[in-house]
């Protein structure tokens, strides 16, 4: 059971014992959705869990809960999906859509190609922002967990996690199977890195990288809940 | 058979005969890509039809024709997404998307939620610009067909086509009996509009508006392309 039938305001707490908001989120819900005490929503830990609340009285809105907690287990096969550097705005777009369609983890990694390099600082700015990309957007498509960004990866790490597989014209159609699949950057992959690891194939024409990420991801959660079956 | 193997510089002109570059596309191959005399790409008419061509000599580059016309039978069933009119920038990231993944049309519409309405002046400006952008992501994913872009239609206009159906999560899963899929605005179906047209459902999470054209397309895309099977 997801929160609510899908609509009606949805924010993440740390605690659903005791919720507290923070101050984007009361915000959120007091100043642009003009909730008043009293008011329902849900509220999730971002591991699974949600419960209904409703707004208390006072400037913060501290939330009274008004429901059971429920637990909703977590879909398998757990799916990922890692991209390489790429320049620009683009990994923002692509964490907001990848949460929106249910992925469950974003790694971003250095391929043989990547134009992009991000040293410690950089990074640690990078995936900080990217977290919180992802925790506004599991907000907004009301989600109950809110998918893991991981820290920078290597190729060989991300390629030897079972069933991990390259993003490639050439491939095979997407299969559950592969459940973690790598996009490359836009100079495409090295030689050593398609000697590697297997393939698939997302479409007949040449995607940008972020499209790539995001048609895996369309892909992956439509076998996954039923909506396609593998070709 | 596609242009040349998915890599090599690839331009729209008008007439694949006598095939003259429009300044920004000269601008490209011989600037950015730094193509010279000699050098060969694949010219398109957009339509349909591509051929090898050389870089002639000049500053212009009039391009010699090195190879005969192909031309490419239009995939079946014809694809066709249409877009509630939506705020922001989202429609241009919309039809670049969609262009990638090889859908045939796309057309903004009027839905009774939608809380953007485009005069004629306005929707002119923006139905030229939606036009240039399916046009250069046309070119760079390689197409030999650019999508037609519509001009803003009524809902009634895209529901009466056979085949239409809403995006909408209570839907059924996508299927090619349903290739011309309608993406509502952020306010949501009215009841009018949702007792005139059956749905379909592209994920078990709330979509963003762009997200659901994004993914409409990659499902539609695939089950055409045979990357997946209908559930």
């Amino acid at each position: 059971m997801k929160p609510g039938g899908g609509d009606g305001p949805h924010v993440f707490v740390s605690d659903l014992e005791r919720p507290e908001l923070r101050d984007e989120d009361s915000h959120h819900l007091i100043r642009s959705l003009r909730l008043r005490p009293g008011d329902s929503f849900t509220a999730s830990d971002g591991a699974g869990s949600w419960r209904v609340c409703r707004l208390g009285s006072g400037p913060h809105g501290v939330p009274e809960p008004a429901g059971e907690v429920v637990y909703v287990e977590a879909p398998r096969p757990r799916l990922a999906i890692g991209f390489a550097l790429i320049k620009g705005g683009r990994p923002e777009l692509v964490v907001q859509k990848l949460t929106e369609l249910g992925v469950d983890a974003v790694v971003p990694f250095a391929a043989d190609r990547s134009v992009v390099r991000w040293d410690a600082e950089r990074a640690a700015r990078h995936i900080q922002r990217l977290r919180q990309v992802a925790r506004e957007a599991a907000m907004q498509s009301r989600q109950v967990r809110i998918p893991e960004i991981g820290e920078v990866a290597e190729f060989a790490d991300l390629s030897a996690q079972p069933g991990a597989v390259r993003a490639d014209i050439s491939g095979s159609p997407p299969s559950l199977e592969h459940p973690t699949v790598l996009i490359g950057p836009e100079g495409g992959w090295s030689e050593a890195e398609r000697r590697q690891l297997g393939a698939i194939r997302l479409s007949t024409s040449v995607l940008r990288s972020e499209t790539a990420a995001i048609a895996a991801a369309t892909l992956l959660a439509a076998l996954r809940e039923g909506l396609a079956a593998t070709s």
